[in-house]
């Protein structure tokens, strides 16, 4: 019996999660072994993996924790890093992150999980699941760590697009806090404006009408809107939403990384240094095992679409097993709570208070 | 004998730096202590430090290590945090930053130090000291810790102002190739441009051009292009000089902040975590405080006005005496090298150069 005639049990009162095997750095191996982690820990996930036939079935057929929990979609295709989306647009209809996309617009899954090519999936997810009606422009949320208690705060756009006017970006603000609520349980999240400098004659002009036109839905929807901030408060407290165009928000978070990256190595050269070091990195092994899990971001690097009639999870290119695992986890939990008909409902009503409300502003002369 | 009357003393056969003491989040004490501290390290520096007199009389009078090191120059205003830039402008003649630079202009100091308002500084250090011929934009060039061999790479625009253009772009880099071999000795420099993804067919369009413009200048002077970087190539090791506009560059200088900071809170609290990393803490103690003194943004925090006729260091309004001390270190190793007269000259050849190689890519209809 193969993977692919057990579809009825992968299916049978599960969630099921639309899973796009290729176009990882890392491969398919790595996709199939990050699935069946999540298997492992959660029963109530079935999936439907897309890719080369003959090279998923002996993947999968290798991992006791996906028997009787994923079909797999035959898709012979690949879309590769350095296709330009455009390309894969006219192109990709027999790609695997096609496929796993269809499996979302039909109705199979409710949520999609990519590795591959941002800038195609992006396009494809728009063509294909269309914007969420009264929408401008999706955009990807990102996770930071943070010391907030939810341990995350939330940025976008995190790099689906690369410019955002002043009502992209106060639509942001609604999708972010949407996905606060339903992905944290915020029932008010502080949102916070991307700027340079923390008075208000400096940064970009375009900013101050956005800070206008948040300021405004604030007031009327179920949100506290800080002002602007800096880019140190991403992995900060005074915010849960951070609210930024794409070039700005994709830079921060590779920098953010970066960095992350730089004090992780330093920190094992320096437990290396000495005898006395080392003794004490045996000794701190269990803080230290904590406190990168923390800060691991291939545990928050589930970038959420929002915007789209379905949800699609992209992980980085890059992601191990533990990365491809924690986008599926993210994407579980969306499936679960209705998420995108939370926020259509969210946004459409937003509009209309925005209409009123900057109505109301212009009346008054006034700024919040 | 009070400090004022032994200026004869301070200056004969040392190098003297400008140093505004006021407009620091933390005070003029803050100051006196930081330049204390390198008159201490450094024999050859000599200081004339700009403010209200009555107040800094008692604090340099505290300190023996600026005995016969440090006239005091007095100016009765204060540059604050608030202030517009156009505003100090027009009305700062007698604030402690004016005369700081002041003393640069006229030749008593070969470079300024201040923690005060960036923008009232840059616009100050513009009208004040006027613009290098050849220079479209000041750039504020700012150092991140990475692996290279230096120890530093080097980032501008880091905040001086908000946009650039492609031409801007180009010459950011040859001021930071400049900086680049005069403070760290680096004979052929890497530039990279900053941008989301590393496809050329990703980020802005303008960045595109900036790519060319920089290109046809490598391929005369002395530095290597190496192309599109991204943000987590920022204290990394594919080049040494980053090239970005100044929001993007002060949002990305932020956020590493907040990470650091971050990852250094969690680091404390998981050697507090229970007794066994407690004592590891001790045993690796020594390790931990290198590796805090290898990434501290206090130690690398001194950003330097490039593009001006004389050399503006700007410190962190947030600067602790370890801070205000490195903008000093820096100052002292920028006035040894004749630096300004050295980047005057590569600009002016390089604009001759950029003129014929554009010319030259026109023709060819090629890029690099």
């Amino acid at each position: 019996m193969t993977a692919g005639m057990d579809h009825s049990r992968a299916r049978a009162g599960r969630t099921v999660i639309s899973v796009d095997a290729m176009g990882g750095d890392e491969g398919p191996a790595t996709v199939v072994a990050g699935i069946s982690l999540s298997a492992k820990k959660n029963p109530d996930i079935g999936f439907i993996l897309h890719g080369p036939k003959e090279v998923l079935e002996p993947l999968v057929a290798k991992r006791s924790n996906l028997a009787g929990r994923c079909e797999i979609r035959h898709a012979a295709d690949v879309v590769e890093m350095e296709d330009k989306p455009s390309h894969v647009l006219r192109n990709g209809r027999e790609t695997s992150m096609w496929s796993a996309l269809e499996s979302v617009r039909n109705g199979e899954a409710t949520v999609c999980v990519s590795c591959g090519n941002t800038g195609a999936l992006m396009l494809l997810s728009v063509m294909r699941l269309r914007k969420l009606g009264g929408i401008y422009r999706p955009a990807i949320a990102v996770m930071w760590p943070s010391r907030n208690p939810q341990g995350f705060n939330i940025m976008l756009d995190g790099g689906a697009d690369i410019r955002a006017d002043a009502k992209d970006l106060m639509q942001y603000a609604l999708m972010g806090t949407s996905y606060a609520r339903n992905g944290f349980g915020l029932e008010r999240p502080r949102v916070g404006l991307l700027n340079v400098g923390t008075e208000e004659h400096k940064g970009r002009a375009e900013l101050k009408e956005a800070y206008d036109l948040i300021s405004a839905n604030a007031r009327h929807a179920d949100f506290e809107f800080v002002g602007f901030v800096e880019g140190r408060d991403l992995p900060g407290t005074v915010c849960d939403v951070i609210v930024t165009d794409g070039f700005t928000g994709n830079v921060a978070l590779k920098t953010g990384e970066g960095i992350a990256q730089l004090i992780s190595q330093l920190l094992r050269e320096a437990f290396r240094y000495s005898p006395l070091s080392q003794l004490a990195s045996v000794l701190a092994y269990t803080s230290l095992r904590r406190l990168k899990k923390r800060i691991d971001p291939r545990r928050a690097n589930g970038g959420v679409f929002l915007g789209l009639n379905g949800t699609v999870v992209k992980s980085h290119g890059s992601a191990d097993p533990t990365g491809v695992s924690s986008a599926v986890k993210l994407a579980y939990e969306l499936a679960q709570k209705g998420f995108s008909e939370k926020l259509a409902a969210r946004v459409a009503s937003a509009n209309m208070l925005d209409q009123d409300a900057t109505a109301e502003t212009r009346n008054n002369g006034e700024t919040e």
